[in-house]
């Protein structure tokens, strides 16, 4: 199943850690393994035992790719990702338990604006709040991360652009880095959101980011070349590892319920938290350019998606392709400007599950892309 | 209105601090003074314009003491206690602005720890989990406090019961305080969440309690008599004070909005909410023994009520009494083992108004009676 190509890659991440990491990052990481499973196995366990309640509690939507067939009338649980969600979370928690010595104060960032993020997201999922809310709800969930950060606020100008500074390579961004910090964090989890629509995108998407980031993070260990601060850096992508393990393991759980025909849907407690998390790991860790480059599907999409976001086209509340119930495969709309119905339109009808599989595997192509881009541009920092 | 009664202390407490603090305090105080009123405006504006919202998407009760009359068929907004957390939230996000130099880690501790236990709190009221997942809830939610609290674990022997540890005035609890402290935040949450069932009831206990708690606050800003650690102490209270204050500006709002008649309820989120803010401040500015003097109401209430929370008798959904249509006063169900009940017993049928006005009185008295316990007991520390 096409599952297997969420895990698969997850070798190539174990095979480049041994690799580069030393004897006592993999001690460090031992913990964050086994949390991590554990977080997998009760995510699994969890998620049919009480997605029943969800339905109940009037959290639930009809598969509006499959209207007119059976599974149209079906009522699915909505907002399951809360689950997915609150194991991470709990696993974050335990991790804590062996890493009170050292970043205790990012662990702690991150923890508070990932549940408050997680928390916004519920609300909304289930108070449907209007548009203009989504787009601040982000923002208020960074507030934690921007007054608990510490960090440096400078950023490494690349080779090319030195010019510009008369030659210094480092650059104090001050309170515009904490601007910096909240437009991604927004747009990470706006990004993700407005990128959904059929059966296992919005955690498939997430799964493979979360894959790309763990690669990056691995192959930073033993970045070669002489570096300043090896330590660090080092510190900093352990410190990722540690956030975005636990979510690769409990979105795959998340993911083999919503892949289709899904049983579940992810809602924006998903989208949000999977954003923020992004965020963290990749402002707390110092690669935010990097993820950026994981993000082109997502930037596409947005930028694509500009002229319904800001209402100079007219913006339905769901931006999907259209079924055709006798081939049984989703057509383009071509006045619903988004990534899904653009591929449709380039590639011609597909039935919903290929179509993911093509998004996925184009999200897979840029994030391999970035990791390359990431490789070769070493040489221009 | 009754309301009053929970504003007129509120200048006790500022005559006791302005007595009490000293200018440095008060420099420091300013801040959450601020941004305290600013969450009682924002929440006071924020639920009317909401609350519909909460209809909208089924969280809804109708207020069963009023069954039979025409306010008994109106659908009530459910958990609207979220707005008023989700304010609190922000106003400590804000108030961390201020708070850089010292105990970052404190407040971090209690920001996530609340965070969380509203998250738990607002999934519990929309999914209506089993009595059993909600014992387990605040115990999950305590396990950022847990494993982020770095503070002593050592504990005060009062003076008569020094002969059993052979003198001394410390002794170390080590893994035993962690305990405690789980238990503490376990006791908190659902000691207010079972102590409910009529208007204005859930609020109108936390917000007493919390009056209570500022008071206690200002009264040790100048303890009097010879002290050691006397700036701790200070820190200690300064931090309570920042973590309550803005508790009870937003619970004050939600009050005027829950007091009887109600035009919402608060839900398990605002109990939760509510027991979580007081476990984290007793624990954090160590005074969780004086807290459980202010918890005496509930105290009692749990206690009565064990016989049916552990089943020996048959424990209803609503443990409410009966409305008498006739009179239009609640008569007292003498199965239901709760303090409503048993208040009703005693002094026979009262309106809704007059029982919650009799219960909140009887909570002004308990704490009344702590604060007096803790004034005459200093000569036994």
């Amino acid at each position: 199943m096409p599952l297997l190509g969420f895990v698969l890659p997850f070798f190539a991440f174990v095979v480049v850690l041994l690799e580069n990491a030393r004897l006592e990052d993999c001690k460090e990481l031992a913990a964050n393994v086994v949390i991590s499973l554990l977080g997998f196995f009760v995510t699994l366990r969890l998620i049919p035992s009480i997605k029943d309640k969800f339905t109940e509690a009037g959290l639930f939507g009809y598969d509006i790719n499959k209207k007119g067939l059976a599974q149209g009338d079906k009522k699915i649980p909505e907002a399951v990702g809360l689950v997915s969600a609150t194991i991470y979370i709990l696993c974050i928690c335990l991790l804590h338990l062996f890493r009170q010595s050292n970043n205790v104060e990012l662990y702690t960032a991150a923890f508070a604006s990932v549940t408050f993020m997680v928390l916004l997201g519920f609300a909304d999922d289930v108070l449907n709040l209007k548009w203009r809310y989504k787009l601040i709800l982000p923002l208020v969930a960074s507030l934690p991360l921007l007054v608990l950060y510490t960090g440096g606020t400078c950023v490494l100008v690349p080779r090319p652009l030195r010019f510009l500074t008369k030659g210094r390579s480092l650059v104090e961004l001050g309170i515009l880095y904490y601007i910096y910090m909240a437009l991604l964090s927004v747009f990470c989890t706006n990004a993700i959101n407005i990128y959904a629509g059929i059966n296992g995108l919005e955690v498939g998407q997430s799964v493979i980011i979360a894959l790309a980031v763990l690669l990056h993070n691995a192959l930073q260990l033993h970045p070669g070349g002489n570096k300043d601060n090896l330590d660090l850096l080092r510190q900093n992508h352990l410190f990722s590892i540690d956030l975005i393990l636990p979510f690769y393991a409990t979105s795959l759980a998340l993911a083999y319920y919503n892949w289709y025909p899904s049983k579940v849907f992810v809602g924006d407690t998903f989208c949000y938290f999977a954003g923020m998390t992004f965020a963290m790991a990749a402002i707390l860790a110092h690669f935010s350019e990097i993820l950026l480059l994981f993000f082109i599907p997502q930037l596409i999409n947005f930028i694509y998606s500009i002229p319904q976001l800001i209402g100079i086209v007219h913006c339905p509340r769901h931006r999907l392709p259209r079924l055709n119930g006798q081939t049984g495969k989703l057509e383009a709309i071509r006045t619903n400007l988004n990534l899904v119905n653009l591929t449709l339109w380039i590639l011609g009808p597909l039935t919903e599950r290929q179509l993911c599989i093509v998004l996925c595997s184009f999200q897979a192509f840029c994030c391999a892309m970035g990791l390359f881009l990431r490789a070769w541009a070493l040489h221009w920092l």
